[in-house]
């Protein structure tokens, strides 16, 4: 789409509620909010592709704290920092004091006397990382008022326990651009399923993210686990929420097949039961490291109980048309090729192989764009401003 | 205070000798140059309250080495060098080939080939941090003539075994503030410390810097700790000619509640016993690992000996009307809250947690100021030329 | 030498081939273009001299993914990436996901969507190193084509299993400015040996790097080493062809000291064998732990048999007028200094200190002029317009 009129999308909605403000979860946002988002990272990734700068910082800090291991997160990041005239600076705890005793509030502060985004992935844990990431925006903030910090740093959530925006929110970007137009998404069925891993332990936060998100552009969302895979009760409420205000719809289905069928998108992947996350909370909180090490057995166990629920090929000519359109925020466990039965095929992986790297491809622009309108009170006026620019990103005099 | 009256004081003052020189130890620089330090810090402050760009470097390298885990003066050294333009290059000895057998000279050289600023903190041996950071100024002087490097990277001290410039320079500052002045100071009484703590081995470098430094502004520097942690003998020497020389005082009491006595600011915090740390040091060098493992042991008992050196309530009490300013350059053993018996009470802390971190605040502004100091020739011209500049550093458009 | 010198030079050459593409062997690009690489060298060299700045980028990521240890490459990449504008963003396969199973196809892509250029650093097995560059340079070129990407990363050849070319450009580099011009190398003879070292394993793509590179410039370069150490045998190809396109010629001898004998030029360095370095390649690939373990062990009894190859100073005595060049990648296993046995006597080691810093100096300037090339169609022209540019890399007011 052309530059002015993504600036014209931008400024028919009412984005300003993200100025100066954190970025949790999509389903605390309103759609003109969400719309501003996709608007920008769209505007974005053409002034880039157009070789014009998008440097709306001349110095600054963003700061990535992560607390579970990321290469793609870790460097959409970097990469969304970089575009927008920010150095990253890694708050590693094993660095760091944090590990000796420092209090969160403390630390928020201490990182913070230069930094103006703070981006965090904390998702291990039911029931902290969100929690985690309010504190250090609470602490934060009284840090401004309190005269400590010159500028008050915002956050971007890069994964908790509840929600992944950057994530599911690439997802819907990759999904307008391969159905034509928001417009598109409506009434078209997707297919939220668990698949079997071999792994252990998976984070909750996509098939949640992608119910809270996706029901709201009028899409049948479809879910579908075996027994013992629920995920968190509120999201059930979002869903709701959503099928009232956007009129979409939110089902709940017993099996794989039953998902699959007539689907225009399928997303399977593995996650870890919501009730045996919450117990291994409890056993870390505790020090039980026999009860983890046990819990992971019975979970691996149970795991294997599910091996059929894979994205086979067979499984795919279920759905509409037999095309349905594959997505995965990656790594996926692909059968034969990272270990012996996965999520999915390895010739239904291939096949969508493209896709899915057009759908990673987004997230950078998608964290970026949550920065832009976190940072600029006059999104649209900016963009202009960066389009008439002169300088260039890459210097080529080709 | 306006920038104007900034730069006519920091014009006032003689701060040549800061030009390409390294900053090591705060008695190393005249009062003059230590005052400039102050104006500046206030000055690049001002400068980013103001949104203005404090940028002078287009590109270049600053290269961190620590020898001891940090997260406040890690962050403080990546922000000074972004506001003025450097990018960080952490030398980690764990990824590089220093662990390896490479020696000192080799590596000063082949880390500066694009370096402008140094920052090191070596703070672990005593005897040795120092050392090895006037080796590593050496070596890379050395190189510059011999014309290896096209520039001269200066030092930063980032705390040795002897000073912590960074931070008592940024404790002064803030004092400065609180009491509304420089002038101010003068015949204020500081009650530095010791205080328990559960932990073992603190570097000695922050009760030796505030002596050093605060005895300079006509303060009446009051030391206090329990029989055998007994500091360097040569900070006595130190505090002696800034007695002489700016007519401060410096008093070694046998208790807390005497140096505490009418108090202005209190800075209680633990340290080890210098010998003790020497004879640390000899071990380490031997490789007797059994005999640091003793000597650990027969400190830590030795601490627990003085678990009534706490910066309680009632100690507070004594000070000038109960109301002294706490200091601590963070982070504090609190009782009750990081430990079962620490440094100071819960309730202290907590009631000083905004000067505190205020107090933190400033030392990212004064190791930019050092940098700009030994960067640029005539400090106040640049300064007035940023001021001037019409380039944001955020260049919000609200 | 001159700016418009150097530029007069670079535009007599045709570089046109490094434009867009990547840099793995010398052995792969004209003359023209290695004369291209040493001319932009120099030419960033003065910029930076004569304090200009030299961003070709407002901003981008330079991709460091080291599989060894490394200060000098890691420092020497991230200054060039710097200098040119790019932040670098290490892929530390630790903190990535990449441990547990993804593809390098994947990863290639997911690192790249803000990347322009991509340093690695992978020696330590045979047959893999130059194979994985290969790999991922077809992995991103795909993902560029397939719009995954929107601009194609490049990648720079940081050491491989083959070729090391940073590090023989730069001694090459130097080696010219030491003999005053390029058309002073013809005729030299350079003696490129084996020396003993107590360690283990290092990599043979000095060596092999230095006969495919000195070759071309009429050098008689001439390989000594024990039986054993042999290096790849498509060297001597390389070399051949080097001999009779470019007039160089390559040798083999028997002794050091038949290599010395009247060299005008030393590179004596430890390497391991060829063969052995395949045996534990696949031993590797096996897990074989114990089995690496035994020919660790029968490796170094090996080496120990051959302490006699040292550069001593009765072998320095052996060259022309016993004053040759003596050069190294460093660093050097220095006898009775970093071990007591090694590859060269102190003395002999000393009195060449400081030309081997300065050897060491121009591979950072080396990789910054294989991005330029690789990123600037007009190089002339755009170092023309650096020159003529009125922006300072240190805004100095001196």
């Amino acid at each position: 789409m052309k530059i002015n009129e993504l600036i014209k999308q931008l400024e028919s909605y009412d984005s300003k509620g993200l100025y100066q403000d954190d970025f949790f979860l999509t389903w605390d946002k309103t759609q003109d909010e969400i719309m501003a988002v996709f608007a920008v990272a769209d505007a974005l990734r053409t002034l880039r592709e157009n070789n014009k700068t998008a440097r709306i910082f001349d110095s600054g800090l963003g700061i990535s704290l992560f607390r579970d291991n990321s290469t793609r997160t870790r460097f959409s990041f970097t990469s969304a920092c970089n575009l927008l005239g920010l150095e990253i600076q890694d708050l590693d705890e094993g660095k760091s004091q944090i590990s000796h005793g420092e209090t969160v509030k403390e630390t928020s502060n201490m990182i913070s006397f230069m930094a103006d985004v703070i981006g965090i992935r904390d998702d291990m844990y039911i029931g902290k990382g969100h929690t985690y990431m309010k504190n250090v925006a609470e602490y934060v903030e009284e840090g401004y008022k309190d005269g400590v910090l010159e500028q008050r740093p915002t956050l971007v959530n890069l994964q908790c326990d509840i929600d992944h925006p950057t994530q599911t929110m690439a997802d819907t970007l990759h999904m307008i651009h391969e159905l034509g137009g928001v417009e598109n998404l409506k009434g078209k069925k997707v297919a939220m399923t668990w698949a079997y891993s071999p792994s252990y332990g998976k984070p909750l936060s996509v098939p949640q993210g992608v119910i809270g998100l996706m029901t709201r552009f009028g899409m049948d969302v479809t879910l579908a686990h075996p027994e013992g895979y629920e995920i968190m009760d509120e999201i059930e409420d979002v869903a709701k929420h959503n099928e009232e205000m956007y009129g979409g719809k939110f089902t709940r289905v017993e099996s794989m097949a039953e998902a699959f069928k007539d689907a225009d998108i399928v997303y399977p992947k593995s996650w870890a039961p919501f009730k045996a996350m919450e117990t291994r909370t409890d056993l870390y909180a505790k020090g039980d490291q026999a009860g983890i090490d046990a819990l992971e057995q019975e979970l691996l166990i149970q795991n294997a109980l599910h091996k059929d629920w894979a994205c086979t090929e067979d499984m795919m000519k279920l759905t509409r048309d037999g095309k349905a359109l594959y997505m995965h925020c990656l790594p996926a466990d692909i059968t034969g090729l990272s270990c012996s039965e996965g999520e999915v095929d390895a010739s239904v992986f291939d096949r969508y192989r493209i896709p899915l790297y057009k759908q990673a491809s987004y997230k950078p622009y998608i964290i970026a764009a949550m920065i832009f309108l976190q940072k600029i009170a006059n999104p649209g006026a900016k963009l202009e401003e960066l389009w008439n620019g002169t300088m260039p990103r890459w210097a080529d005099n080709a």
